[in-house]
Parts: C-alpha cells; structure tokens; sequence
C-alpha cells in the first residue's frame, strides 16, 4: 500500500457535519491501491471503558480521480461527540491504522490509544455550513444590464445606438435598463427561469458598471430605485429571485471619494481607504502613467481607473457592509454575488456573511473565484463560488476536446472533492459569462456540440446558469462581444435552441432532487471513442445519462424500467447514440 | 516519482504569509521521492506577456517524517499577488507540473495556462496569522493555586488540611492562594520565569476550580480582587506576564444559572445556555443519574455537575465576552487559557479573538487541543495550544522508551509541519501538567532522564513551560497525586534540581533568537544505541546539541568553534556523551 498517499484532514471537507446529526468523513487513497477501509470510532470521553471504540461498515468509494480514491461514510455520534480513525487495507494486504499521529501498524495497542484518533470534538450546529434550499431549485440566468432590453429609451445615455445596431465596443451604449427586464420577466418564466443574476446595476461610469462611483444609486442609465423595487417585486411574485453584483474589491476613479484622494492626497478623509503608497495619485504625475504597471496605489489587475479598497479599514467596513444591508433591507434581494472575491480579506467577508444573513436566514453569497475556493467556502464567507473550474473541464472535452474521458472526469470529481456535500449542492455553474467567450462560439457554432455540453452540465452536481441569449443561439468573443445586445427578433431567434432550453431545464426542475441531492457515479468512459456515462440516484429514482462526442454510433444497453427523458441523435431502436449525441433515460 | 503524495493546500500551513511581504511556500512529497522542486510563478494579471512567470531557486527540504519530505521556500510578490506551481523532479527523473488543476506534463503549454496555477490572491495583512513577540522570549510557569503557596491563613477554606500534610484527594483543601504566588515572585524571577499560567482562580466549588460558580469573582479561597490587582501589577514589575484559565466550555452546578434552571425548567431565563434534550435536569430524577452517560443534558465529559454551556446563544456569548474583556481592561492580564477549547464552537472563538485582541494587540491565546488543531490555528481565534502532541513524543522517546529516535523526529517534524512557523513560535510545550502524572514520576523517578527531557524540549521550536514544582524534584500521578502541595522547605526541595532548571532557563532566554527563530535540522538519528543531535541556526549563532537515551557512551565530533553551553555526563575530553548524558553546544 502506498502510506505516502493517505490522506485526511480533520475539520475540512473530509471530516463536517451534513446535517446537524449526520457526519461525513471521507479519505483520500492512491488509486486502486487500497482493498478496504473501515472507520474506527468511538466517544472521547469513553476511552476508559473495554472495548469503547467499534469498527465501521466499510467505507464506500465516492469517486476517483486519476491518481486516488475517495472513500466516504456518513455517520452519527450518540453524544455528539466522536473521536475517529480509519482501518486501511491495502490491495497488496497490507492493514494500517491511519489518525491523528499519523500511520501504525492496526494492532490493539494501537487502537486503545486515544491521542492516536482524529476528533470531531462537537457537533456545532452553528459551526455547520449551512447552504440554502432555494439554491438547490434554482435555474440562474445571467443578466448584462446594458445589453438585455430597453424598456424605457427616455433613460438612454446620450450617444445610445440602436439596439443590436453593430458589435459592441468596449465604450458603447445601447440602452440596456431595468425596465426591459421586467418587461421581459414573463419571457423568463416561460423559459423556467427561477433567479436572475445581475451584472452590476449602481451608479458608475462604464457601460459595465464595474467602476462604480455611487453603491447607494441605481444607475440613471438603468433607471431609479422605483424601477428596481418593481422589478423585485415583480420577479419574487413570479417566483423568480434576485442576485445582485457587490463590487467591493475595487472603486470607480469618478467615485467622489477616489477624487477626494486626487485632489487633497494625505489630507483626504479616505487616504486610507485605498492601498496607497506614495503621492501624487493622479494619472500623469510622477509616473503614474495610466494602464502601466507603474501607479503608486493597489488597482484591481493593472487597471488605474479602478483602484482598490482597504476593506481592512474600518470606515470602509462600515460603508460597504451598510450598503450589503441596505439593498437586503429596502429592496428584498435574495442573493449578492461578489466581485473579485479572492481579492478581499477573509476578515471582512466574515462580518459581510455574519451581518447579511441575519437579515434573511436564507441569503445567498456567492464569490467570483476561478481556482480552488476552500478556505472561503468553510461555512462562514460564501456558499459558493462561481464555477469556473468545474465547467472548464467540462468544455475541455466537449468544446475543446482537449482531454480524454477519463481525465474530464477525474478534473470534475477532483473539484468536487474539494468541497463539502452541501456546497457541491449549491454550486454556481455557468459555462460562459460576461467574462469570457460565449458557449456557442467557443464550439464553432456547432448547436449539437453546445446542446450536449449544456444537457451535461444540467445533469452535474450544482446549480447551472445560462448567460442570457445562449437560450436563442447568440454567439460572441470574449469581452466585449460576448455582450452583444440581446436577440428579441424572432426571425433572428434559434427558436430550436430555445425549446431545447426549455426542455432541458424543465427535466433539471423536474428531477432537481435527484440532480441536486443524488450521488453521481461515472458508470462509462471510453477514452477513444470519447463516450461516457453517468447514473445519478436517490431511493426513490434514477437518472441514467450517455454522452457521445466522438464521431461513431455508440450502442448502449439501457434499463428495461428507465424511460426516455431527453436525446439528441439517439437512435431508439438500435440503442444507438449518435456522433455529438445523447440519451437521458430516468425511472418514474 | 508517487504522483499521489504530492500535497499543497493554498491559503493553509502550506502557503501563508509569515511577514508583511514574505510569503511562505510549502510542498509535501513521498520521502526520498523527488530530487528537487522549484515554484514557478508571476502575477496573476501578467499572463499575456510573453513569459509572465518564472522558475524560483530549488526549494529546500526544511524537514522530513517517515513517509514524507517538506518542502519549503519563502519569497515575495511585487504587486502583492501571486500564482504559483510546483516543478516536481523525481529522483527517477520524472518531471511534472503540479498546480491547482493537478498533475500535468511540465511542457511549456502547460506553464502557459494560468488556471493551472495556485494562487495567492493578495497579501491581506489583516488576515496574516500575528504572533504577540513576548511569548517568544517566555519562559511558561503552571501554577495550580490551591497547592503553590499559603500566603494568607484568614482566607483558608473549612477543613483547610496543613501544608503538605498528606497526598491529595479529589476533595481536599490546602489553602493556597494569591498572596502565597505575590510572596513567591522574587522566587520564580530567580528562577528566571517570565510568564505564569494559572489554573482558574474565579469563584468555583471545587478546588481544581473548573466547576465556575462566578466568573467575575476571585474565589474567596484565593483573595480577592485587591490582591489579584496586586499580584498582576508585583508580576508586571518583574517583567513577567499573566495568563489566567477560562472555562468557558462549561459551568460548575452551583451556578446562578444552572440552579435557576434546576428549579425553573423550561421557564428559566437560563433554559438557552445549556444544551438540554428534556426536563427535569437535577439528578437522581427521570434517569438523570449523576455520573452517569444518562443525564438529559450535555456535559463536559460525563461530568453532570460541569453543563456545557450553548455558545451559539447570543446572551451567552454577550456573557462570556464581557468576562473576557473585564479581566483584561480592570486588571491588565495578558493572556487567556481556554479550558476544552476543542469543544466550543469556531464561531465564538471568532469573536472572542477580536475583543480581545482589540484591547491588547499583543494578547495571547491558548487554546486547550490536545489533537491536530489546524482548524484553530488559521490567525482569528488561537495563537497556539498546550502541545501535548509534540511533547508526548517527546516523552514517547525519553521517558517510555516506546518509540524509536526516527519515530520520534518524525512524530515532532510532522506536528511541526501542521501549522505556520510563526504559530510554531509561540507553542506552548509543557511535559507535565495539571492533568498529566507529573514528569519525573513517568521517568520512575530518574533524574537524568527528566533532565534530559527538559533540555531536549527546551531546545525545541515552541516556548517551554515548568510545571510547579518540577524545579525542585516533585513527583505525582495523574490527578489528584499530581497537585500535591508545593514543596518549600529547602530541606526537602531538591536543589541540584534547582539549580539545573535555573541554568536551563537562562539557557533558553540567552538564546532566544535562535531558539525561536533559527531552523532546527536533525543531524544525527540513531535507532538502536537511541542517540539524536541537531542544529538550531541563524545567520548569527548555531546551536548544536546531542542527546543519548542509550546506555552505552557515544563519541561525537563536535565543530571547533563551539563551546560547551550546557551538559550532562559528558566527557569532554573524550567527546563521549554518556548514557542518559547530553552536550549542548554554541557559537558566539
């Protein structure tokens, strides 16, 4: 057995509480390499007695990856108290006795030494990574502000250009508001949309509204906080919640704080609340030559325009976490989504998580991180992150096919072991955004190729979102054609593409206890004919998903029970799927 | 090269900030596996220049276990942000990138990618883990306040036994107190301590005093606040700091707040600061056995006369915290010792650290863990725990002679490489305790062993502590024996033992730079004759030393330049260290 490999980390995702009396552990193990593994446990405060401590059922594989295996058991502890350890056999036949002090031989000695256990000293309900339900039911579209709809043109900046007139430059306005999304909520609902995420919508001087300049106003261009509190109440009555965008790693330089710092240096009240390490601050002095990396001040990336916030000031504290609360208080949104997350302290992420969900004991946080997320995903910062990581792997292979079967599916199942159960559940997966290419694009245009990595997707652990326009074929480029202004014509409509949509996320809410809570086992993989195969289960059902990439007929052999939910070049008689084909098959 | 034992973990022990701008790097490995590591990195928004990242100086390996090689570098980051990987080269000549997506082809494609890069997203200085600079020069002394010293005849309780009388019982009384610890600090500056860790002394049942019946008292048993006040600022004058114990876990029976609910049930106030499943809750009523696993209410242990208090209720963190900090603001002590920290919830601990770290931002906190504490240790809640782990290897080694010399180096480098080397600074390493049988019983009463002991702890990563009473050769079982009254009579006090943990002492404080600070390397590990040396070094000094557990004499061959500093059956001319002997060595 190779001892070097075994892997467990108390209090972390390998070691947590699910529910407040249901504990998971998991183990990490060298691939193939370990036969068995039983977890030895008992009460801290039971050592004293003969025989206080019981082996486990064995441990199942939850997943593995190219070089492990995970192994998992869900358990409980009559006093809420446990103390652990796991009983390794290794496929050679090696036994060891792996806890806290590390590898011993699996003798009874060993196990009646208390200091040798893993403790999970307490069942902390409120230490518990709590993630919330709503989430879990949720269909995420993806909102551009400026480039969705225009229903109010008396709020147009000036300069606007016709709607869908020319591909978008990076300075252009096409007049984009709130009002065109309530005007086109009921759209959303036909579509099965049920939450909304905003790009930006304060005050600010770029199309984007990254660069903010006012947190506590709607920008003019978008309309007013009226407009806003109707489009709130608007989309809850149509069950459709709100996620809004918290810039708070950065300001806009037409923030009048940022321009209090231009104009009166040390002397300004929010010296300190930037990074600043020298004046004058201003472009063009003393070489702060703008764009360069040479600004005397911290910016977001090398971005002068937006310099970044010293959110470990306490005023700044004060003044973001006052804004976090008021758009929860006065206007009744579920969720923020923060940018640049990874950017800002730990410290304040906690007082942001700590004062919003007081507020609503539901709130959701998620975080832009594009790498991997656990020390903000411990139960007291976000519930998740921005998926990136997982949903490239994902178009690696079916976009890109640049990896194998295989390794797709040890890169999906090695970010999932990155985090707890719950927060798998509550995951935010996009497969493009604002912030990168489009879907269909990236695939060449090709609508087979997109549709298979969307169905994929829909059927994965966590919650996808479609980036608005993918649902009637809009292609774009990374930034900024990929915020072209949105399609409403339907003769330039894909109204095929949007019945698929309409289809694959009615079976996502159909079945979303199954796709949310179900386990997930590859149960295929064929690296050179690029096919693979998935069951998600629950007691009550399954789901049984087969994707075929490459370019040969695929025969399967489905379940006799299982009934045909969704395909795409599948031919039903022959059990033959197709080139850029696929077959969802589920019971009940 | 074993793929699968390559380890790192951002934003943890591996991938911290140590100071300011210097940012530390760890990589774990299969032990003898890997000829050489170098990181790559560059900053994250660099990466559309043409070679945005570079290769670093090889790592070094800063230490080693049985199964794994550390590696370590330390570096910085011009822009305050970093992405980094692992260029790992097998000893078979194995090359690979290990990074945040996981293993892949060291090809320059792949160093290309910059999703396959680990990442520091910015130096948050706010939340880099602070260790207060005094701990590192002290010198710990346990003082149990019932058995250090009667200063004060009119506080004694009924039935006060005389000094010394008898061995303890669970139930007895000798009338230590407060004025008895003021009476004897000209005694503990001679011995050269610069920090006192008291066992509680607030108002309780018991005379252990865990059982709290007033946090806000002295017990009447001890003085009273008058003479605590003296006793912090008499300490003060001297230069030596003051740890006080709270038991914040759980309450004693005899509480306001218990007996409220004993007699109220549902309907006290109180009903919300215990964690109870049903009512009634006194003993001996509806199976609520004392002693018992059956009492209808969490415990400490199964310890029915100490409920565990809910520190997830508000109102009882309100409680705590202004105890906390009330001892801090009226009497200016420097340190808490968390009684069963493990057991209370992050989330208190949480705000525990900030109001009390706001007071003094040199405060110290020691958490009572005496398993792996990573979850702890991340610089909001502890600053370090009673290392029982690391020094009952120790004692594994010398006292048990259960472990071989690589067995124990292993055991130690593996605590060691769980948490920071700034936390590692600040360790609180004691080889006995109020709850442990007192250290030079375990060695059956061997007085060359315990000294040995000492010496090797004392030269180790971490802040030593003296029980009472080792000084001058006490013994005791565990509990009750190990909190026999302290020895005064100079009669009876063992003076060569004295004499030799005074030398010790000034030993550690003359070199606390490199005793703190400096690497430690073993240089010598021999299993069968039991014999271990090692380096401590800083650009200024090194400090060599060799201890034989075995029983026959081992010759060495010590470096020129370095002089005796401290010895034990050491044959200088001989350059033999005899058995149970050491021979500690210094440049400068």
């Amino acid at each position: 057995m190779e001892r070097a490999a075994l892997l467990h980390r108390p209090d972390s995702e390998y070691a947590y509480l699910y529910e407040k009396d249901e504990f998971h552990i998991r183990l990490r193990t060298k691939r193939d390499d370990v036969k068995a593994v039983h977890v030895i446990k008992g009460d801290p405060y039971l050592i004293d007695q003969d025989k206080w401590y019981q082996e486990s059922e064995p441990m199942i594989v939850l997943t593995q990856t190219e070089d492990f295996d995970y192994w998992f058991i869900k358990t409980s502890a009559k006093y809420r108290r446990l103390q652990y350890a796991f009983h390794v056999i290794g496929t050679d036949g090696e036994e060891v006795f792996y806890g806290d002090r590390g590898i011993f031989p699996c003798t009874e000695e060993t196990k009646a030494g208390a200091a040798n256990y893993f403790r999970m000293p307490y069942f902390q309900e409120v230490d518990r990574f709590k993630s919330p339900q709503w989430v879990k039911d949720t269909i995420w579209y993806q909102i551009f502000p400026e480039r969705f709809a225009n229903g109010n043109t008396s709020n147009d900046p000036e300069g606007t250009l016709p709607w869908g007139s020319k591909a978008p430059d990076r300075e252009d306005f096409f007049g984009g508001d709130l009002q065109g999304v309530i005007d086109n909520l009921d759209y959303l609902v036909d579509l099965g949309i049920n939450g909304i995420y905003f790009c930006p919508i304060f005050k600010a001087h770029s199309n984007h509204k990254y660069d903010t300049i006012d947190y506590y106003e709607i920008d003019p261009d978008f309309g007013d906080k009226k407009t806003f509190k109707t489009l709130v109440e608007e989309a809850h009555k149509r069950g459709i919640k709100i996620m809004l965008d918290a810039v708070f790693n950065h300001m806009g330089y037409h923030s009048p704080q940022w321009q209090d710092v231009i104009k009166n240096e040390e002397k300004s009240e929010y010296a300190d609340w930037f990074h600043i390490h020298s004046y004058p601050v201003e472009f063009g002095t003393n070489g702060n030559e703008e764009g360069a990396t040479t600004v005397s001040y911290d910016t977001f990336a090398f971005t002068p325009r937006m310099p970044k916030l010293n959110t470990a000031n306490p005023d700044v504290q004060k003044y973001l976490l006052d804004i976090a609360t008021y758009w929860i208080k006065e206007f009744d949104i579920d969720a923020w989504r923060l940018d640049v997350a990874n950017e800002v302290d730990h410290n304040f992420w906690k007082l942001f998580y700590k004062e919003t969900v007081v507020l609503k004991d539901d709130f959701y946080i998620l975080g832009e991180i594009w790498h991997s997320s656990q020390s903000w995903l411990q139960g007291d910062e976000f519930h998740a992150v921005m998926n990136y990581a997982f949903t490239e792997t994902i178009e690696n292979f079916f976009v890109y096919e640049g990896i194998l079967a295989d390794k797709m599916i040890s890169g999906l199942n090695e970010q999932l072991m990155l985090y707890r159960q719950q927060t798998n559940e509550v995951m935010f997966n996009m497969l493009d955004s604002h912030d990168t290419a489009r879907l269909l694009t990236i695939a060449k245009e090709d609508k087979e190729v997109a549709k298979m990595t969307l169905a994929f997707t829909f059927l994965q652990h966590g919650q996808p979102c479609v980036y608005y326009g993918t649902e009637v074929g809009m292609t774009g480029e990374n930034d900024p054609d990929c915020r072209k202004c949105m399609v409403w014509d339907k003769e330039e409509q894909d109204l095929v593409f949007y019945e698929f949509m309409k289809e694959l996320i009615a079976l996502r809410k159909e079945n979303q206890e199954t796709l949310t809570k179900g386990s997930l086992e590859f149960i295929l993989s064929d690296n050179d004919r690029q096919v693979v195969g998935f069951e998600r289960r629950t007691v009550d059902q399954v789901i049984t998903a087969y994707f075929n990439r490459g370019n040969e007929d695929y025969v399967i052999n489905p379940v006799d029970s299982q009934t045909i939910a969704m395909s795409q070049n599948y031919n039903k008689a022959e059990k033959a799927v197709g080139s850029k084909g696929f077959v969802i098959f589920k019971t009940k």
